[in-house]
């Protein structure tokens, strides 16, 4: 079996994630072309042997694979408009975080300039990016991401494409990362009400990471029935939630925390009952949140 | 070294949790006495060698340890009222759900009649029950809880005393079950809107279960930040969280799902960055959900 040449490839976009994309490139051998618009960020990079660019045309010009971490879709729409005629042909491969729509939109954007392109999502920190567990997912075309496929594992082991439409990975992101904000007010919740009792929030982490452990062990049973629409797994019930809503208002007034964001919750939670689930699993609410 | 008898103990209440409890007793070889109000449920745990008693005295009478499971503290009292007498110098066990008020009302309940008492949760569901990762804390006299432990860790090889006051598993219960809710209702809004595109639940779920995990791993340098109320580690700030609130918006829009309990949750993070910790991490929203 023959090994061919690491690739060539351009960072565009030396924030904390994308100096970490560039590290990773050249870590794995891949002759690294990097362009920054504050130039300063490119210092330590060449330092570690990338070819700092000075124009965005130079940086696109050096590699058949261009990657771009800026802030949003709309930041390297305008730091590529000027370059389309140089990109034609070559891949883009967007790593920032936005909505699906913002996908599309440089999707079609790119189309028309008859650019290559694959949107993708960084699952992890800058420090784990090169890491063989680290996931990172992509959507497009799979004759695009089959040739890059090599070179883009030099940023995580677990390197997937979610499928061919472009919005596909801004979907997952949204649809899987609903859970963190919700997640961490929880966490804050508690910590807020120790506090008030001179309990330090570190004695609650670990019973709260177990607990988020144990949530998603409980998930595959939960999807099962959501998938199936079929409540009576025998997880806890909505009803049993329901119950537990006046203990959480009981606590929160108790430790004196703000309940204002547990009291649209605890109403998804009687709507799935008022729908007929009392008796079925919480799993149920989702049939209440929306999207037939 | 020399092991003891195992001691004997009486469980009232065999519910799908009272039932896993009385099992555990008996495979680690407890004599084992059970009680229940609908009688029927203790036929199983006799075939598996517990001892049936037909009146909660006689079942009170039979071991110097009870453990109650029963619905709420209420159900509790209500069952142990009549035998205050034949229970006064044994120990008392709760290990049903709560308010910390139900569990001091209880504790007060039980020091007026001499019953030496234990508070205490199962941190998992009741086939865990037994083994030797689970967990169980409790709360209350340390020399209550010392004699009983070698009989209590029958029921999870991680059982732990959180501290003398009585109300404190119940309170440790509330604190950190403060994620569960809101992180359930997350992911099924995710999978609400994944429905709405033809993506199934099931398909959300390894990177769900992946993001749960990796939101465990930033608790302790969250938790390190509240409780030295300085909020300057770098870990995702609360501007970012802010922008990050109209995608969630806009995303909820396009997937046609309910957006009503996310909106209290970016009110929090418009109060926090109000608060002037904008550039704070995200950990500073406990500033804002009270307890001094
Ligand atoms: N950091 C993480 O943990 C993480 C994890 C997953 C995903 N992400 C996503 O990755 C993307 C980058 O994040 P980051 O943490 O690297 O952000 P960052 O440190 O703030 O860096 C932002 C980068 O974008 C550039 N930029 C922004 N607007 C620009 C414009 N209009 N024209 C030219 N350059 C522009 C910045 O250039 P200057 O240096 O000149 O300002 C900088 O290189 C974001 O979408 C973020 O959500 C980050
Ligand atoms: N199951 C779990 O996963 C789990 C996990 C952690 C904590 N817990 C907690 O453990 C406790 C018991 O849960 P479970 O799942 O075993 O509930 P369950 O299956 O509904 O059983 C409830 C038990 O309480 C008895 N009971 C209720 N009210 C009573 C009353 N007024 N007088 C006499 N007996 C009464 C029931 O007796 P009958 O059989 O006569 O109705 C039954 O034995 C609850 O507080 C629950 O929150 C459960």
């Amino acid at each position: 079996m023959t090994h061919p040449e690491p690739s060539a490839v351009t960072v565009l976009g030396l924030g904390s994630m994308g100096g970490a994309l560039a590290r990773a490139f050249l870590a794995a051998g891949h002759p690294t072309t990097v362009w920054n618009r504050t130039e300063s960020k490119a210092a330590p990079l060449v330092t570690a042997g990338a070819l700092h660019a000075g124009t965005v045309a130079q940086a696109v010009t050096a590699s058949p694979l261009v990657v771009a971490c800026l802030t949003g879709y709309d930041d390297t729409r305008r730091v590529l408009e000027p370059v389309t005629a140089t990109l034609a042909g070559r891949t883009l491969v967007a790593l920032n975080s936005g909505t699906p729509a913002g996908a599309r939109d440089l999707a079609a954007w790119a189309a028309e300039h008859e650019i290559r392109f694959l949107d993708g999502a960084v699952k992890d920190v800058p420090d784990a990016v090169g890491r063989p567990g680290t996931l990172l997912y992509y959507a497009g075309d799979a004759d695009v991401f089959a040739e890059h496929a090599p070179t883009l594992r030099a940023l995580g082991g677990d390197t997937v494409l979610l499928g061919a439409e472009p919005d596909l990975a801004k979907f997952y992101e949204s649809a899987v990362g609903a859970t963190l904000l919700p997640a961490l007010v929880g966490f804050f919740a508690g910590a807020a009400a120790a506090r008030g009792r001179g309990i330090a929030a570190g004695d609650l982490v670990p019973y709260a990471a177990r607990w988020l452990q144990m949530i998603g062990e409980v998930l595959p049973m939960l999807a099962a029935e959501i998938d199936a629409r079929d409540y009576s797994s025998g997880a806890s019930s909505v009803n049993l939630f329901l119950a537990g809503a006046d203990w959480d208002l009981e606590f929160a007034r108790e430790a004196g925390i703000d309940d204002s964001w547990l009291r649209p919750l605890h109403d998804l939670v009687r709507k799935a009952a008022a729908a007929g689930h009392g008796e079925g699993s919480i799993a149920a609410v989702t049939e209440v949140l929306g999207a037939g």
